[in-house]
């Protein structure tokens, strides 16, 4: 720690936490992480390809995280398979996440029998319902509203304006970011004459652990039994997840998505920004979806499509290829067919009626 | 009711309720609904169709739902046309929806001459403007925000953090999921030089009685009078409906649709998932539009359109499926040049310059 | 102002706020503004182009805002090159925005150590973090969350349940309606092995003086440095923008683009709705996005652009139409197919093995 507060560590103490080898000065004393440009004599810098290798060479960075390719410069060096993974660890010394104060604000609403763990952090405007379960050092940031019998893992971090509705089920670590709503009704209405008759949705939602969820989502409750976004899963902003969906673990769903009813989502799969997918469907593990894909029929392991409907990845962008050469394709039609009809009209060729 | 206070009904009560045949026990003892795998010898499933017999034959459930076709069946069977239906209702009564506590709470705000309604419910971080009016049995859950000369009618449900804003309308027995914006102001602004002038939005929003809103929408109110959900229309999750359009009775809106400006959605409509549609159109009674599709022109009443623009939805598989057959359209096209070309250099052809 | 309260102007005032010509009655006392359709006598109305005379000459406004070359009606007008900002500059005088009252109330949460501008008016359920700092006439609706050290300008409103983060800054003028969420985390991982580790969001969002952002947007804050929404631009519902975005200076975002990372947007750019943009591009200024398009490059100043992935305008109208036709030159394909067929095995042609 220097004198003036700033956390400071050597660049030898850096190398040892992301497991990287160190080229230059060990003792180099850096307080911060910045991009290449931004970046001073204190702070430590990253770059992931060649393209950046100018730039870092003109950068006042007093030191890089590098890849092996890329140990030729003329600063200190922390050389790493992977400079983004290192870069992410160090910039989490440097600014750790800030936390709320601990204890419960006398401006929250606590419910009934609610059962609090160790140093949780319960600010104004709270709504914790009714025999709501909160593991250790929770925190539920103001105007979070949290219904009876929801249970809540260690360590879960719910951000401003969050709802959790009734019976949810939160795990370990969890991050939702604010204006998300978990456990809102699922969809479903039977024909009932000429209107419609409300399908219950009695079920849950169950998020398990090291999940992370951005702002303004929705993940519905089942019909019956669960909704289920699977452990490590990673879901951007605005994204939709309608009732007894399952995400698989350590998947991406990028921001807009929409994931219809019953869908299967496998594990590690990527779903790219604004993707659609209807329901009853399974999609395999280690399939990724290009953005803005309509996805209407199941998808084995391990495939890449594109498009709405979508295709494989290949054929989608052979169809647009071909498709911009349509009009020339057109033409050429029209200039055969004169050719031929002057063929079939020529003296000879005996096919005159 | 048993001993145990778990809800029992006899099966010849749940006939009766459901308006179907019994075949079997009327006095067999059930106490919950599940699905095929899921259930329990004292509960009761449902099948729809054919492919599910195999199933309800090894489910260990105590009683089906089957329609007239599927009455042969190793069990007690309600047999009803809409088996749906009938599950959904025989579920409603054995899982009634939970309220909250009637009362006001002392943690929420109440504003001035506010006309709150008999057995009330408003829970605490609840705010309430100013000449607010309640209706009977209105149910406020924690968080929610309802403006100034709001009126809203009995029996209607605002799940925590709804937005409500001054001087919108909202009927009986509507329900409205949690995150839901409704009076925002449209999106309008005139040029006025290099930048833009906000056009005041001076109207309301109107929702009539028996509808149902998802979680995190955003319905506008109008620039001037009011944009209008009517009667029995269900709206899924993050669906944008903007200022001064109109939807029709008894439509059904998927999850991230979005309704521009002015557009009057007709009755019995329905728009599929992620489905956008353009301003001042009309899209007429029962018309169907598959997801995703781009409405940006008006459709007559009955049609089913899909795709972005939309056509019809027979043009649209025709042209997915004549797309994927362009590659060996344009070989062909390469191939019939030559052959061409060989006839026109053929000796007798005429044509040889 | 009339007896009853009503704000009452004569014909002759309203045409100079607005810089028209007058054409009538200069004293004529006019009370309110509506659509041509519902206005009354002591009403003005608007029309902006030829097919709307028939309605503005059976209207019953007692006066019009009209263009010039509609001139030549039968009632009192003043007469401008641009009715509809005429019409919201008048809008804006008979119906002023309500806002709500002055002070902070005993049911919000202040923190330490903030600094409230004067004529501030802070509302029930507000949480306002420590060190925040509001300028003069902010209004913040109940249930608003600002976090920790935000900085707020002068005149800017905060809809109810709005979500702030710590360290945003927000200009003067700025109008942010109800649900949105500004400042995020930033959607970035890093692999690590199987999983992934969090890349932490250490930015902010800055947005500057006259910016309108709709409902239940999200903007993230940036990974390093800030996600920058520049002056004058106007942002719809349900918009997702991503971590070091910048939009430029009176772009219009219409309801549910999304904007992936880094991207930056130009001055005057509109993105229609639905729009999808790819991480790390360019959209130069004054651009223009059809609705529903997807943006995987970036696009030089000026262009038009539609589809996804997104052409020149023209160049999709024209793909449009031409697969429209593509049966039919499959059908001219396979003909042409026999005719050629027929001339090769014709006697004469030479061409026989």
């Amino acid at each position: 720690m220097a004198s003036d507060g700033i956390v400071e560590r050597t660049l030898g103490e850096l190398a040892r936490l992301v497991g990287g080898e160190l080229q230059g000065d060990s003792e180099l004393r850096l307080s911060g992480v910045a991009g290449l440009e931004e970046a001073q004599i204190n702070q430590i810098s990253f770059i992931v390809g060649p393209k950046y290798v100018r730039k870092a060479h003109e950068s006042k960075a007093g030191a890089l995280i590098v890849p092996p390719k890329l140990r030729d410069i003329n600063k200190p060096v922390i050389i790493t398979d992977n400079p983004y993974l290192a870069f992410a660890k160090i910039l989490s010394l440097f600014v750790p996440k800030p936390r709320p104060p601990l204890g419960v604000s006398s401006k929250a609403h606590i419910g009934a029998e609610v059962k609090l763990g160790d140093s949780v952090s319960i600010q104004p405007n709270v709504y914790l319902g009714d025999s709501a379960v909160l593991g250790d050092r929770v925190a539920l940031h103001g105007n979070v509203y949290v219904g009876s019998e929801v249970c809540i893992g260690h360590d879960t971090i719910l951000y401003p304006n969050v709802t959790i509705l009734d019976r949810c089920i939160i795990g370990n670590r969890v991050t939702i970011h604010s204006g998300t709503v978990v456990g809102s009704d699922g969809f479903g209405f039977a024909r009932d004459g000429s209107s419609y008759f409300k399908i219950p949705q009695v079920g849950i939602v169950q998020i398990d652990d090291d999940v992370e969820i951005g702002a303004n989502c929705t993940i519905d409750r089942a019909t019956m039994g669960k909704t289920w976004i699977q452990r490590g899963a990673k879901i951007d902003n605005l994204v939709q997840i309608a009732h007894n969906v399952v995400v698989g673990e350590d998947s991406i769903i990028i921001g807009q998505v929409g994931i219809s009813g019953s869908t299967k989502v496998g594990k590690n799969v990527i779903l790219a920004g604004q993707v659609g997918v209807a329901d009853n469907l399974e999609i395999g593990d280690n399939v990724r979806v290009g953005a803005q894909s309509g996805i209407h029929r199941s998808i084995p392991p391990g495939q890449t499509v594109v498009g709405s409907p979508a295709v494989a990845d290949r054929d989608f962008w052979r169809n647009v290829h071909i498709i911009s050469r349509l009009p020339e394709m057109r033409k050429k039609l029209k200039d055969m067919e004169k050719r031929l009809t002057a063929l079939e009209s020529a003296p000879d060729t005996g096919l005159k009626e």
